[in-house]
């Protein structure tokens, strides 16, 4: 057995009504800078109301920074973090989806450490440099099921410029603690259902193939895998089937500590290259796209692992690597994903050479945790296959 | 699915040769209490050596307090918290088997609050105070696999006067990290190696049956139930094989994991109670000797869970609760552990009845845990059923 660590200092909250636990709980501070989406269904839904009543009955002040968009821009990072030092804010909550928890974190980074975001990134024209002060603490409160940030200490955001999507995390990233309530998540329109819950099971399929993967962040994972298999294709039909959203909500949740005590794998490298260059590209959307030929490339070179993610996806009978495969494409037939095209989001055939090139340069790391090494070719050869 | 909260701040560190991380880590102070067994395996191995060199390799300052006895007692934990005291030490090291880790914890409480350890114990003659500052941060390296210890916050302690053996713990009482070394645990001779993993595998069946077991405890249960299963007879048999001391020493991790996300159960308060009495009966043992009367009673009465444990532990072909109970006598019996016997240890038959009163006295609040509430003659009746 291989030497492992573990570290997931997280509190987590998961259950129906677990918001109202805003109103009771002891806070990390007495003002937040609350971080949410600059769309509409935060407010629409009713959810950042209910938060700041629920702060407001636990006496605690905030300010609203409300400009997140769906792939996270460095930026707003830079913006937010200015406001809550400006407002004197002492403690940072992340309400939505993963793009405004990820963005809190970065925030709650900023917020307290001097100079630009990217001087502190590694990849990339990041200068990586080691964070000196403490981030502010973070509440997560996920209103989708798909990042898994809730449990780990991850953020992704997009330097503008460079067109670089990179991800930042460190011991102090891990929020204070985690709301999972899946009454929040009801709301989520089908199609995001599906991109988000597949996001998930590719959290947990490459943290299970990953050569850093241990017993326990396999437990996690086998049983995300279970779960997204079992109650998604429900989830994505009927959005208010409460048992359907609740799992898939604990499936996120525990991709998001397969995530903390193994890692992606270049997978993620490729889709973030892609949707790096297309910021309208779904990141979910981005790894279905990919996830056929490049779990068929994976399950020929490094067999081993296949038929237990095959057996977790529901096929009890599995015998051969590539039934994962299988079982990822019927996975994506029943959610109706099956038919993505690179080309409805603008990508081109001719960029796929860029891309590949891209995909090592900015999240090289996640390579090197690949059972396999993949040349350029291999990954020219995977978004080749993967075109259409 | 019922809400849940999962908080485990523990960082482990896992596998062959990890001991030797004290060198090299960060460590949460400059002074060290070590507090490890009064026995001499701890020096006879040289494991107590070689954490005082690596101290010193780290140029960290200790203090040794090796007087920790396998039932530990109230009066240590006070000796140990003047002597951290005294010594200006401002962190803990607890070395060796459940007992010297839980005292460190119990130490760690002490060193930092006034009053008498008592103080702030909950059940029986405890007052219930709440710790008004922080424990000293505690550092837990396990040479045994048996209480799980280093996964939660919980520390036993028997208070002398009064044969009450009650459990302590609160978020503050986690371990800062906790070294889990297979290399440490080839020395525990079979009996005790037998002992330990029961109390490992009751950790992890009664934290599935408990009525707060949630989806994350489950995991670890089940899997800690599989390890011991598969690899427990083998560890007793051969002490030296490491895979098979690997596992065990896993599945005692998890099994903490379990009882920091869902709890014991009444089996334990009822051998709390026996061991309060008879501080000679290994604790371990005494939760052996009454889990077939206990479990063939929970089997009848909740039977919804124990098929799964059956399957767990190894029995794969189980349909019926009771299979669960044929599995663990199973287990016993390859483990060598099947004939043990109260009376062996000095308990009399006419004693039953106040054990009986005694394990409601002083862990009632496990029996709360229970989905189904135990009478008093229950609790007779499956101490008589166990008597020998």
């Amino acid at each position: 057995m291989q030497s492992f660590s573990y570290y997931i200092p997280v509190r987590l909250f998961f259950g129906k009504g677990e918001l109202n636990r805003m109103a009771t709980e002891k806070l990390p501070g007495k003002k937040a800078i609350i971080v949410t989406s600059g769309g509409t269904s935060m407010k629409k839904y009713g959810y950042l109301d209910r938060l700041t009543a629920l702060l407001e009955k636990n006496n605690t002040a905030y300010v609203i920074f409300d400009k997140i968009l769906p792939n996270p821009i460095k930026s707003h990072v830079m913006e937010g973090a200015a406001l809550a030092k400006a407002e004197g804010c002492d403690f940072v909550i992340g309400l939505g989806g993963g793009s405004s928890i990820d963005s809190s974190k970065a925030i709650a980074v900023m917020a307290t450490n001097e100079g630009d975001y990217w001087d502190y990134i590694s990849g990339g024209s990041g200068k990586g440099q080691p964070i000196v002060n403490d981030p502010l603490p973070i509440i997560a409160i996920t209103t989708t099921a798909g990042t898994g940030t809730e449990a780990d200490p991850f953020t992704v955001t997009t330097k503008e410029e460079t067109d670089e999507k990179i991800g930042f995390g460190c011991d102090k990233t891990f929020p204070y603690f985690s709301i999972i309530d899946p009454d929040l998540m009801m709301s989520v329109p089908p199609k995001l259902t599906a991109y988000q819950g597949f996001d998930a099971l590719f959290h947990s399929t490459e943290g299970y193939i990953a050569n850093i993967a241990n017993p326990i962040s396999d437990l996690f994972a086998l049983k995300a895998i279970e779960l997204i298999g079992k109650y998604l294709p429900q989830a994505v039909k009927d959005g208010s089937d409460a048992e359907a959203r609740a799992n898939v909500a604990l499936a996120n949740t525990l991709a998001g500590m397969v995530e903390s005590t193994s890692s992606c794998t270049s997978e993620h490298s490729i889709e973030h290259a892609m949707s790096g260059y297309h910021p309208e590209l779904p990141h979910g959307a981005g790894l279905i796209m990919v996830s056929l030929a490049y779990n068929s490339l994976f399950a020929q070179k490094v067999p081993e692992r296949f038929v237990d993610m095959a057996k977790a996806l529901g096929k009890t009978d599995a015998k051969e690597p590539m039934d994962f495969v299988t079982a990822l494409h019927d996975l994506q037939k029943a959610c109706g994903v099956d038919q993505l095209k690179m080309s409805d989001y603008g990508i081109k055939k001719e960029e796929l050479d860029k891309i590949a090139t891209h995909a090592k340069n900015i999240m090289g790391g996640l390579f090197d945790l690949d059972r396999y090494q993949m040349t350029h070719e291999d990954i020219v050869d995977v978004l080749e296959k993967s075109y259409r």
